[in-house]
């Protein structure tokens, strides 16, 4: 039943905006938070999205888990680091302060490194990292979250999926854009293998009591591994210590739940990058070189029913490219849920257009 | 017939730093190759130490693949930002010879990031970054390598095993200090297969045709696969970028081969960085935290037959603790092929106790 909406990305930004006024959002926040979730949709992350997010922010900001009126500050600032803190703000509200400031240190040293406290669920990573692309800057930023991660040797979460996103501007190829959990997958790929009746792969997940399993519904009720065994381990702990450690933020179990407990802030970390790429090339030049290196790779060949070798980030924008086109798939009972968050908040529908029907919008 | 003799630190340190000296290196240069491949030796990284590395320098040095007397040059400077030259000389030299600058501009605006255009094989990652830990900084360091590692999708090698180390100063727990290949495993490890005569997981290699393999020696003819499929692959593109693009080096398939053509340079770039604590916390709370957080991971329940939960860094740490004591182990061949270089060189033998027999030394 899913992908039996589509919605234009100028109506879904629309739609999110006034949602988020609607819940004291300053209409400069508003608009932030909106296109963070706008953005993760169009890029095919329902995960980072409108689909998984918005009924969640909208009851954190209600029950105050989410502060709707940060104040937010910077602690200290010397050279090229700095450490904000969010006043437990919406994550994307504190990601693009803590972002405003490492852009401008970048700008006037060449680089800016800042840690960010007392900040919330801040949707995906690559959405901080990308707008040092736009200025010719390669972009950093992971983020912590809660644990559901064995370590390697574990038999019980430590760590969170502890993403880490690196953003490089690239020339007529597009830009290379990792922006990856260090689990060997996200937990929304096990979920919906529950949705669909099908085992996972042993090595996905263990059950509750830590034991490997290919059970989808034992591996939903457990933990993640890390990808890699102890490398993804080792990269998560040191996404915990950027994020969390260096921040003065929560660290691990410290940190609050998004889904259980709404009244309750998170005190999550964040990290933000930028290294300008004029300091080591000009950026023309660098462009061209990333345009061959990316030609180089996409050219070595292909493995049997492979149709093509894809970099960082391809798939991602292809996926955008394509919803901006065709509209951004919603499924049913997402759409239901977020019209149903738009009467409870007196906001105008979102103007959905049907595909499986003649009757256009959903009934509620 | 591994780990049949053993040498104390000092003693290897100054065979290495008479065989580099008699291959017309500058005396604080012999010293510094000298020390990463005793330290590679002596962290049990046999693959980045003498064992591996010594009979294959010298070759270089001799033959024009390492420059012995480099003129390395800072060819730019801005703020956090720089690239140096390595003039074809030894990595190790062109390494620390970049991280002086990085330390320089750390302590100056809290950050500082360089990449090395012109220089040769390095040794071990972790040799440059934990340079930082020593100030109270994070350090970060990438190396380009030449490719034997297929992208996802492929079935030919695109980009090399591309190490990426991020090292970070503890409190009484130890730094922790991640330094990892991205392929699933190092080459060593098949080549090691091979010798005992046992076969590999299925995942760790692929055969010459691209076709995966159990088997060690096809393996071994063949190329490695990625850690995590396209997350480790997107990761040695990343590694790719710093290393080889931004430095203006030798890029993929452009960079040398260190074990084949002996008397050509290799081109190659790498990546050095350093973000000072002190910006972000002060350091003895960083330190503290650190502790906790590395704490708090030790003390999640294992899984069966795990004694303790390590983080990265640990088990080299304690080898070197070790070998620091007991001396490093060094097998029969490769104490053989050290002492024939230094019989060449006129250098005098390596002072190595017999653990397997009476006789002391072995015969050349």
């Amino acid at each position: 039943m899913s992908d039996t909406y589509r919605v234009q990305e100028s109506e879904l930004t629309r739609f999110c905006r006034e949602v988020f006024a609607a819940c004291d959002l300053s209409p400069e926040h508003a608009a932030a938070l909106a296109d963070t979730l706008v953005q993760g949709e169009l890029h095919g992350l329902g995960s980072h999205g409108v689909s998984r997010l918005l009924p969640t922010y909208v009851q954190r900001l209600q029950r105050g888990g989410i502060n709707p009126r940060p104040r937010m500050r910077v602690l200290s600032r010397r050279g090229t680091t700095g450490v904000v803190d969010g006043d437990d703000g919406p994550g994307a509200v504190v990601g693009h302060y803590a972002m405003d400031l490492v852009l401008e240190m970048a700008r006037e040293h060449g680089s800016g490194w800042v840690a960010a406290r007392n900040s919330t669920h801040f949707g995906a990573a690559f959405l901080y990292a990308r707008r040092a692309v736009a200025e010719g800057m390669i972009g950093y930023c992971t983020t912590a979250a809660i644990p559901i991660v064995l370590p390697y040797g574990g038999r019980a979460p430590a760590l969170g999926t502890n993403p880490i996103c690196f953003a490089i501007p690239g020339g007529e190829r597009g830009d290379l854009i990792l922006d990856m959990a260090t689990s060997v997958v996200a937990r929304g790929k096990i979920q919906l293998a529950v949705l669909e009746r099908k085992d996972i792969p042993l090595g996905w997940a263990v059950d509750h009591d830590g034991n490997p399993t290919t059970s989808a519904v034992e591996g939903a009720k457990g933990y993640l591994l890390p990808m890699g065994a102890y490398k993804g381990y080792g990269l998560a702990a040191i996404v915990e210590v950027f994020s969390s450690v260096l921040s003065g933020a929560a660290v691990a179990a410290e940190i609050g739940a998004m889904f259980s407990d709404m009244d309750k802030p998170q005190g999550m970390g964040h990290f933000f990058g930028a290294l300008d790429v004029s300091g080591f090339l000009p950026i023309d030049e660098f462009r061209e070189r990333m345009d061959r290196l990316i030609e180089y790779i996409k050219s070595t060949p292909r493995a049997e029913g492979v149709e093509e070798i894809l970099v960082a980030g391809e798939p991602e924008a292809r996926k955008a490219a394509l919803y901006r086109v065709e509209g951004i798939p919603l499924a049913e009972d997402v759409v239901s849920a977020i019209q149903q968050v738009a009467a409870d908040l007196g906001v105008e529908p979102l103007q959905v257009i049907c595909e499986t029907g003649p009757e256009g919008m959903p009934e509620l």
